[in-house]
């Protein structure tokens, strides 16, 4: 295993103690692992929290601040935060008009999140949560049952952020949710796997001459592994199961092409290249996109496609200002 | 070779391609693989240029625009750009008020760059130069007389282009370009070796037991090999040949801690909290930092630290409005 790390066992709190120095503008609670905004939002707006494993990065620390996360709780790698850290982040953020709980579909994180819900419900703290599910390539897989969370979850965290930063209600937010959940659709692939610090070695073999469509951010079995393909088949395959599940045709889309954390640049604006091009073949009007590593797997090489359909509400809260270690823009 | 490509000899071209359809804000020359803004500073403002070879993105595409680049020229992957393709990118962002070459100190790109500017004097368009040379690791290197141009060409690109972009004449530019470049200092180490494209294998063999200390970011050798090490020993071999060659102690310094390509976010900022501390008590007050990848080395696995020296003027100009794919804030 070569990493940039300690021991394997300090990789989450000492990632945690270089976020908290690099980041002033954010909170970092180094024994919940909660981070907050420094500036907590007006009274009176929705709270906004996220979390679950680490090993995503940016996703979901690397989104709080205005215009999208009010906190995100950080599990230590591929494991679910504890309910009860949950509740802490969720206490933590409300200002009197309830919370937003963002959920990716894995067991443990539905469970947890859940129970935090109760917890902060016993306490006066209305809470709704939306559980993404977004990922076409598998219906249920090894920590989920039914669709995992995957890309989708990046789009909904800011498209949902800015609703609750203008001062729409609990109701109108979870709404929304609910809408981008139902609008959005991902698909992964790996050209490697990735190596959990505590494990110490790859969580899968792939062969020097194999990749793996459909995988998760986990590195939990995809649909199938082939030979390895030129980017242009590979794009094929993102893009057809999207489409054959999203009727995306005709309109404006948001499209993320998202690196798996060891994917350099120059590989996904070329993958970018490729899956913009069979879209708009199939009459998708990109209006917006996103090429980079939003949502990854540690040190898994591979990327995996996002495609949101929008409309002119959606553009106008994706294009609100965001200031997070993220995402940035118009502010 | 496991990468998400085409055919080797396609990459820079497909790559380039991609970045044209996911920001329409630039103008991407396909025969010359010249970025520009698509909208163009006003006359009267001096034009900042840089290049060289690709497989380092962001740099130098990825931060053309308003506050930082005007043209950026992206060579074959590790290649420097011929110098016709320097001197139409020139050409191209002249407004009147001269233009400033700003340049990695790697052989091919000095000599490219020289010519480039002799053939747009000769056009009656005044250039001027800085070489950037911030690399501690080495003296001469594979492909460079004297120190190596590495981390700082991205906070010299920032700097100097808010300098630019708030109107200041090109001998200021200039002389603000080499204030800098004497200010700043690099070192870089990697856990794993890059593969070209075109080479199909790894640049160098590196055991899974080994890393290289002071590599260069085209997989030149560095300083010497050794066992793999703990993040903290990992820190102390940048930090240390930084402060041996740079009196930053007691003032203020902008600190980027960079990822090579393949070492992910999670392991980037455990190294930042690492190196910060080292700095911080050596008497250096990090006021400004990144962490991240900014200039990296294809899919090489490692991470490298810039530290330069501030004062107010150049946090005033780093803090200024920058609005490019690879860095954004405050606009």
């Amino acid at each position: 295993m070569k990493k940039l790390i300690n021991a394997p066992e300090d990789v989450l709190i000492e990632s945690l103690r270089g976020v908290a120095l690099a980041h002033p503008e954010l909170s970092v609670d180094l024994e919940t692992h909660v981070i907050t905004r420094a500036t907590p939002k007006d009274a009176g707006k929705v709270g906004v929290v996220s979390g679950g494993g680490s090993g995503h990065e940016p996703l979901h620390g690397g989104y709080v601040g205005r215009g999208m996360l009010d906190a995100a709780v950080a599990g230590e790698v591929f494991t679910s935060p504890t309910p009860d850290r949950v509740q802490a982040a969720t206490k933590a953020v409300d200002r009197g008009a309830g919370v937003l709980h963002i959920v990716k579909n894995y067991t443990g994180d539905v469970l947890n999140f859940e129970m935090a819900a109760e917890l902060a419900s016993m306490e006066g703290i209305e809470v709704r949560s939306v559980t993404v599910d977004d990922d076409v390539a598998v219906q249920d897989s090894l920590y989920t049952a039914g669709r995992r969370g995957v890309g989708l979850t990046v789009l909904l965290e800011k498209i949902v952020g800015a609703a609750a930063e203008e001062g729409q209600d609990l109701a109108a937010v979870a709404d929304l949710a609910a809408r981008v959940n139902g609008q959005g659709r991902s698909m992964g692939m790996a050209l490697t796997s990735c190596t959990v610090p505590a494990a110490g070695k790859p969580t899968f073999d792939l062969p020097d001459d194999q990749m793996e469509i459909g995988i998760g951010i986990h590195g939990e079995p995809g649909r199938h592994r082939e030979p390895l393909a030129p980017a242009r088949e590979i794009a094929a395959q993102l893009v057809d199961p999207i489409l054959a599940d999203l009727d995306a045709a005709g309109g404006p889309a948001i499209v993320m092409l998202n690196g798996m954390g060891a994917s350099p640049l120059i590989e996904l604006y070329l993958m970018y290249g490729e899956v913009a091009a069979l879209l708009e073949k199939a009459g998708v009007t990109i209006a917006r996109n996103l090429v980079g590593n939003y949502i990854t797997s540690l040190d898994m090489a591979g990327c995996s496609l996002t495609v949101l359909k929008a409309d002119d509400e959606l553009l106008r809260l994706w294009d609100a200002p965001v200031v997070t270690p993220g995402l940035r823009w118009g502010a």
